[in-house]
């Protein structure tokens, strides 16, 4: 594409190295920068610099936040005993968006992943180790992918904790509110047959 | 969608005000930059605010364009005597994308729409007649969309050229290449059979 322009080139560069945007986005988006006023933009552009300049992980569950401790560890509404272990940031907010949760959290950064090259040093798995030390928490609850990856990490923290007196607890596997049953995948449907609940409870 | 962190919502804010991009759309781009090295993030913002603060418009042809007059303006391989007029600088792009045009272009800024409140003051119609009063423009292409108001811009713009000796032009309407025949519209293809041409011409 003939841009004629080597600024608004660059600027559909930028936009375009981000995931999920295309050449053809990424000029849709830089001609409607050009049409907002100067001060618009200049807002925009400060707000991402702003955000990857001063931006920081919480020192106790490596969540992100604004200050040292993020709001949640902070928080004294929240049940100190409970620890739920996720692999990012957008599992916390998945989790908040509940709005069924009063425990804490514990961001591991990934998963064990020998293939990626993810050890399980890369982690802040010694870092959680440390907050069970302190012996304030009762529950571990795991919740992580179901992947191969997923597991592995699981299987990993879970040895490490084998001698210490906190207990352990995976997310309910079954089928999803309004999923039919027809179309869930036999691990999933077999799963939730085997895990089956009293009626009422 | 509770973020814990101002900045970070401020970030996605700013994403989420682009045209086409959602909240979760501006969250996973958000936290791709919190990923990217805070030297790229700063680029990346520079660009766009440079490309707004100094970019300019061709004083000929209205084109977007990094110095007085744009690239094709200043080009001497360029056939003086034809121009393209268009609604916006993207049809700039279409049709130099193409490789058959040599022209020049005249880029309107939009079409006249009463519902939207766009007069032809609003659009660079003097300009136009300026350039052409100049006597070296000899045809005049009006490659603007088949809308009711590019039907509109194009009858006012050629009744305003109506005493002056410049020939005007439509784009050919007709099936398009790969098109199917069963599946093209009855007026395009009324217009297509109407203007039919000579076998292999």
């Amino acid at each position: 594409m003939n841009l004629s322009s080597k600024l608004l080139e660059e600027a559909v560069n930028a936009f375009s190295s981000l995931p999920g945007i295309g050449k053809k986005t990424a000029l849709r988006l830089a001609l409607h920068l050009l049409t907002e006023d100067e001060r618009h933009v200049q807002e925009f552009a400060n707000s991402l610099t702003k955000m990857r300049k001063y931006i920081k992980f919480c020192r106790e569950c490596f969540n992100i936040s604004d200050s040292e401790l993020c709001s949640i560890c902070n928080s004294h509404r929240r049940d100190r005993s409970l620890v739920c272990v996720v692999e990012g940031i957008k599992d916390v907010m998945a989790i908040e968006g509940t709005g069924q949760y009063n425990g804490l959290y514990h961001v591991l950064g990934g998963v064990i992943s020998p293939i990626e090259g993810i050890s399980p040093s890369d982690l802040e798995i010694n870092a959680l180790m440390s907050r069970i030390d302190k012996g304030e928490i009762k529950e571990i609850i795991m919740a992580i992918s179901p992947t191969i990856e997923g597991d592995t990490t699981i299987y990993y923290i879970s040895k490490k904790l084998k001698d210490i007196k906190v207990s352990i607890s995976t997310l309910a596997r079954g089928i999803s509110f309004g999923g039919e049953l027809e179309y869930a995948d036999e691990l999933t449907l077999g799963r939730s047959i085997a895990s089956r609940r009293p009626y009422g409870e």
